[in-house]
């Protein structure tokens, strides 16, 4: 049967401590419902924070890389799907990932909201960033929630994912 | 010579009245200028009236389309580029335009938006939404422009071609 | 640590009997030796049959869909990758596959093989058809390797994946 | 009303001398007919020659590019479409082309041609590889012809065109 996927998506380089520590917890919490860690795959950032959290309580984590570099991968990563199509591939992200969550801000992290509210996906915002919580809100408000902590991100997963649960 | 291109970017069904005329008469613009038009490619929206003003003009028009239905491009369409990649395509479309002119707002717009930006693509962005003019400059402030007019979005993205003009 | 994983690509609907025992096969294979089977998902010919085999031994196989429609997705499918691509998808399956195995052969397949020489990949040739062994060998000889039997393939799986092996 | 486009593949570095002649005059006659010319756009092999004939013939050339590298685009590509994609973009280059001419013979032209075959797209083949010819023939009988020069290929385009042309 397939398993669940929850998606991470946070900014790279341009993280925060608060995205990073949330990252992580993001990564366990996910990896003890049972479900499979789905992030961009890079070794920085929210990518590598939740994945280390993932191992760290014995996830399985998927990595969708934007290039064939794979110096570039998490060693987090157990499995690495090496798209070679840039940030095109976050399309890829959101429409594999059973439910979003959008942990910090960034231009990328910002395309895949969009995108997964173009496919009718949820999404959970995780971030410091007011603005954009009324920009999304505004944009696809049934599609949209607010979590104030991971442990709450988690929550509203839950309730999205239902019966798959 | 590699000629010049301009995307104009914009919501399909969900179109306003505003949005249409805008894109309409971005179309025929960008047509007068010289420069080609390049759009989503479907039949509705502000696709598709961008398409027909550039044509009223005599422009040259390419769609970048996101399926292999030939009956969803807009008669306004010169060159149909068939990516069968859904709204992935949505980064070739920036990737390919030298600036982009976002008219009107949707969740497939606001993606074309952050990936042009996370490909540090100059955006014009022409419309009656407050919350994304406030998310987005403050997301990437010298990035962003914004416009209340379609000359005026014409006028800024002379300046962003500089030379190349 | 990065997991190998190894894709088997083959025919969906015109898949023969032999292909479908062999892939079958392959399938178990892949899984007793402690490696993640990738296919292109679907529940028809080769990629279903692959995948029922890893699952009978207890495999880890992971599907990289071309549609978003989750009804055709294989029963043995555990992760589902939905790229929304079509056969563009068919690059992503060869760069993340470290080895790659043809059983059976058909447009998709040959369009796989070409691309994973084009991506300098190892390909294990395992079919009946004696043109596509010599255009391919002719093509890439260095790089294409013919086995008789699923055994075979995997022997020389081991060779090509040397000191990660 | 969208035009004719006609998509030329073939090597790039590895482009034999009879392919360059052959493609330099395919482009000159798909310019002469009035239809577009498709290639892969870069600065090399047979895309760059066909390119160069289209522009001696005064006609319109659009270019689809594996990577954001404008330096090396064909200076002979007047429209250019960036991917960022590598060699996924070889299936909009068949998707977005109503004939597809196979001049020489490559790993990145035999992913185009079966990529082709598998969307239900006509294929000409003109090349010394007599291998390719037996195997794509037998592959898919009805969608592949044989052109010995490039005056054939282009009256077995016509054909193909119907009453398009």
């Amino acid at each position: 049967m397939i398993k669940i996927v929850v998606g991470v998506m946070g900014p790279g380089a341009g993280a925060s401590a608060i995205d990073l520590t949330n990252a992580y917890q993001l990564g366990e919490l996910i990896a003890k419902a049972g479900w499979v860690l789905l992030t961009g795959g890079r070794n920085v950032g929210v990518m590598d924070a939740a994945n280390k959290g993932a191992k760290a309580a014995n996830g399985l984590t998927l990595g969708i890389l934007p290039t064939r570099d794979t110096s570039a991968v998490s060693d987090a990563v157990d499995i690495a799907i090496i798209t070679d199509m840039g940030n095109a591939r976050n399309n890829i992200n959101v429409l594999s990932s059973d439910v979003i969550i959008a942990c910090g801000m960034g231009t990328g992290t910002a395309s895949e909201i969009a995108l997964a509210l173009k496919a009718n996906k949820k999404v959970i915002l995780l971030n410091e960033n007011q603005e954009s919580k009324v920009f999304f809100k505004n944009l696809s408000k049934d599609s949209i929630s607010i979590a104030n902590t991971p442990i709450k991100a988690i929550d509203i997963s839950r309730k999205f994912l239902g019966d798959r649960y």
